[in-house]
């Protein structure tokens, strides 16, 4: 059982600041996520396009984003657990929380810190029977290892950027280029970039890749392998595409996960949180980034960072009951460089 | 008359980030700063000092984070008007606003964003009699020049970080080095860097600076000349302190200037905003940064990007009352990447 200040669930970028925050008012924080690596949605989603809206960043990728968060909490020692959900959050007679994973890591914590982004990570489903059984091994619905895809016959499903990115990508010359790429989408439009929209048309005239309209309804299976998809196209007739691997990309959906049994308020799937402290209406229990909700709640992670640092100021008095934390300068507090293992400088100029 | 969808009274941080939010809203905007150029107390008061909790920068500059800032709006083509204060907004039959300042400039505009920091900056003045007539000749509140008091007998007031910073600056050896450095606190403790404290003692004691404990109580002149600042000890005995200049480094006061007299609602010296969308009492003024109040509120440069982007949206349908905008982001919408002057990219990886 391992006893702390402050536990963080989700280490995205909010979380990851988070521990910043806290660190600043001198209170330790254990991190937990349920993907193997830092960075949340960042890494799991856009590790290589470029953000535009982090302030003072003119621009930077999801993964320099993670690093450079990873670098800034270097001086406060956080302690990441990942690889594991947190399933259980129960408060004590002591008024602090029992927190537990998946992996059966337990936690007495002061406080806990929900930084959950959309939840666990839930790409939506293609609902045809029988297409689970390939999970994983012909199906999936994301690119972990884009050479595993190359040389296969292979068919992507959806409209929006990730589906168009990855046909362009597979269909292109290149190390992972596919035998050959068919696209299927249910109309002829797509919420995708318009280059990528007309690279993807421009490779088809070229018969370097196929576009087909219509929607997967079946599958057709030989020797326990999938070997095609039954697409009904607009003129109700249904065409049998071979493949050897699928790749669908309907989004993610969010879904909450094990957070929505905490006894948390909760609004269209997300937190409800006050807007002076980030607190949930479980005393002790703040909820910063994608998964809260207020009023005037944009989801970007600028107003994430901002939440962390209100949040941490709102925990402090769970920490430290007797002691009155005031907001210092990291330009001007020496007690604050102390905290961040830098020297205080000596003149301006 | 300049017509106009906003315009932003600071070019603090905060006052730049808020041109990068309404760019992204297609909002122009025109900025107006009572300083010579932009940047705010960043580069009035810390250009050269390490910040460290801008989320994403483990460390910048004040100058570092404003170029970061202006090299951000650079897309935005936002007009400034420097070296003027916003002295009228009056609100006209239309619902726009006229705004004016003290070079004359007029704007008629939908929206204003009040990012003005501690206000119009005001260092406490020393107040000893005769004292005034020397201002800018041998009185300073500031360094603007360090070159200026090179060779010079310098008295230096105070006990914060600026007053140690500025004399053991001027008392080492090196490009500045006066005549004589003379440092005057009322007590002898400090509310400035530890280590600064220890170098001004070890200088002292190398009679390489001079400090007295005392209080300004009057000046000796000769020639039309300040000669000299009576100074009166705890010992209650008034000594002469010889000087060719004088420099007080009392900190700054907040002093929120002609922004107290346009009707909006004023808690403590700070505007209050409500947390949806950082607007005033006067429906299409917001404020925004250090300016504003509101329940939980902290002063942090991150919470002021925040508050940005919020009165952005919230703005919004002032500006377009006939459209509904909707939040996008700048990693995917090829939009938002029109408008930042960027390529949309075609592939993930």
């Amino acid at each position: 059982m391992i006893e702390t200040d402050a536990v963080i669930v989700g280490a995205g970028p909010v979380g990851l600041f988070q521990v910043f925050e806290l660190g600043l008012l001198e209170i330790k924080a254990h991190i937990v996520d349920s993907l193997a690596y830092p960075g949340g949605q960042c890494i799991e989603l856009y590790p290589d396009k470029p953000i535009y809206d982090i302030p003072a960043v003119p621009m930077c990728t999801g993964r320099e984003l993670t690093d450079s968060l990873l670098k800034q909490i270097e001086p406060f020692g956080a302690t990441f657990h990942l690889g594991q959900e947190v399933t259980r959050v129960q408060r004590q007679a002591d008024d602090r929380f029992l927190v537990e994973t998946s992996k059966g890591t337990q936690f007495l914590t002061k406080t806990v810190f929900v930084a959950g982004g959309v939840g666990a990570f839930q790409p939506r489903q293609l609902k045809v029977d029988g297409l689970d059984t390939y999970l994983d091994t012909q199906v999936f619905y994301r690119v972990r290892d884009p050479a595993a895809f190359a040389g296969k016959e292979l068919v992507i499903v959806g409209g929006g950027d990730s589906a168009l990115d990855w046909a362009l990508n597979f269909a292109q010359e290149g190390p992972h280029q596919a035998a050959s790429v068919i696209l299927i989408h249910r109309r002829d439009g797509f919420r995708a970039a318009p280059a990528s929209v007309a690279k993807m048309r421009e490779m088809c005239e070229a018969l370097q890749m196929q576009f087909i309209v219509g929607q997967p309804t079946g599958i057709e299976e030989a020797d326990g392998r999938l070997t095609g998809l039954k697409v009904t196209g607009s003129d109700a007739v249904t065409r049998i595409v071979p493949l050897q691997a699928l790749l669908v990309f309907f989004g993610l959906s969010p879904k909450l996960g094990p957070i929505a049994d905490w006894g948390l308020g909760i609004e269209r799937k997300q937190v409800v949180v006050d807007t002076e402290k980030f607190e949930t209406n479980e005393p002790g229990i703040f909820a910063v980034g994608d998964v809260n909700t207020y009023p005037g709640k944009k989801k970007l992670i600028l107003s994430g960072f901002h939440e962390a640092a209100l949040a941490a100021f709102g925990a402090a008095p769970y920490v430290f009951p007797d002691k009155r934390v005031m907001l210092q300068y990291t330009t001007t507090s020496p007690k604050l460089h102390k905290v961040l293992g830098v020297e205080t400088p000596t003149f301006d100029d």
